[in-house]
């Protein structure tokens, strides 16, 4: 014997937050039990909310409850000409925190990935072609990971784009401003090697 | 702008979880959206369940949605005249796994911590002397931890079961059974030299 039924179920079904286990799955459950009951019963209704009513962007694919998001609603957004193709919406949420884009987004909610039968019709690429024929953009820049899978789609993305007559980015890659060559890992040290630029006195 | 309102509410309900901050909140909160919706709308409703069926068993006080839990209910539990007093549930399975002890549990959810605000009447003494008063045991057996407050805590509990001229133990602490000397802590080690026992061949 273990926990009562009811306990032990809740225990199981917390074990479906990622990095939560048994162990840590059964602290999480006393503590609500304990001491937390206002705003685990809070949890359970937002969490219940938010399933029921958090979908995709029509547009760039990010996560919202309205059909169109908020930054995608904007018409100020519009203006720049720019789109920004991202692997996960926490990525717009990075590149917002910087203040220096003013474009739109396209989200992939993922990457290519042919082992795991992720492929282009996953990461909505029917839909930002629409997009591209809809619309003229300036430029598209492409803002997934420096992964092998990260770089096999901003590739992939990249001939899309090219055939819409839209001139295509990549961002920088290379040692990290305030970082210490000598902790920077090869490759990305080689990256930036590549990657150099004349410099400008 | 971070999320929409409803996914910012989300991640901030997370927060509510021990060890849970704002970064592992967002990453939970994609995953449930992404490819856990049957397990996070499991999640919700079994939570809501919990949080409206789950207290205190009578008897113990240890959790479950009876009003006596599994092991208080067990006439077999009874025959042992053993109670053990522990200061979580988590306890109680521990010592349960190690199938040692067939006797009964009082748990005290907590210890006592008088900078806390956590005196006698919190972590139910009066149900225990009530139990002492109306049935007569043989052996009270205090588990509580091997810390200060559980140390305290163990001290007052003992009083009050000789009181009720019940025999009291405490379980054994020192050297973890497989586990080095070397790698022991000190007080760990000056505890298992003042409970020394003739060494029998
Ligand atoms: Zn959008
Ligand atoms: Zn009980």
């Amino acid at each position: 014997m273990r926990f009562s039924p009811l306990l032990d179920e809740l225990i199981k079904s917390l074990q479906v937050l990622p990095g939560v286990g048994p162990k840590s799955a059964q602290r999480m459950a006393f503590a609500l039990l304990e001491r937390q009951r206002a705003g685990g019963r809070k949890l359970s209704h937002v969490l219940e909310q938010a399933l029921d009513n958090i979908g995709h962007c029509r547009q760039c694919r990010t996560f919202t409850e309205e059909d169109i998001c908020a930054i995608c609603a904007s018409p100020k957004r519009a203006l720049s000409g720019q789109l920004c193709v991202v692997e996960s919406p926490a990525d717009v949420v990075a590149i917002e925190q910087t203040g220096q884009y003013q474009g739109r987004y396209f989200v992939l909610m993922g990457h290519l990935s042919p082992l795991d039968g992720v492929g282009p019709e996953d990461l909505g690429l029917d839909v930002l072609e629409n997009w591209l024929d809809a619309e003229s953009f300036d430029e598209l820049i492409l803002a997934t990971n420096p992964t092998v899978e990260g770089e096999a789609t901003a590739y992939f993305i990249a001939d899309i784009a090219r055939r819409h007559g839209v001139s295509v980015s990549r961002i920088a890659h290379g040692v990290p401003i305030g970082g210490e060559l000598e902790l920077v890992d090869g490759n990305t040290l080689s990256h930036s090697f590549m990657g150099r630029k004349a410099f400008s006195e």
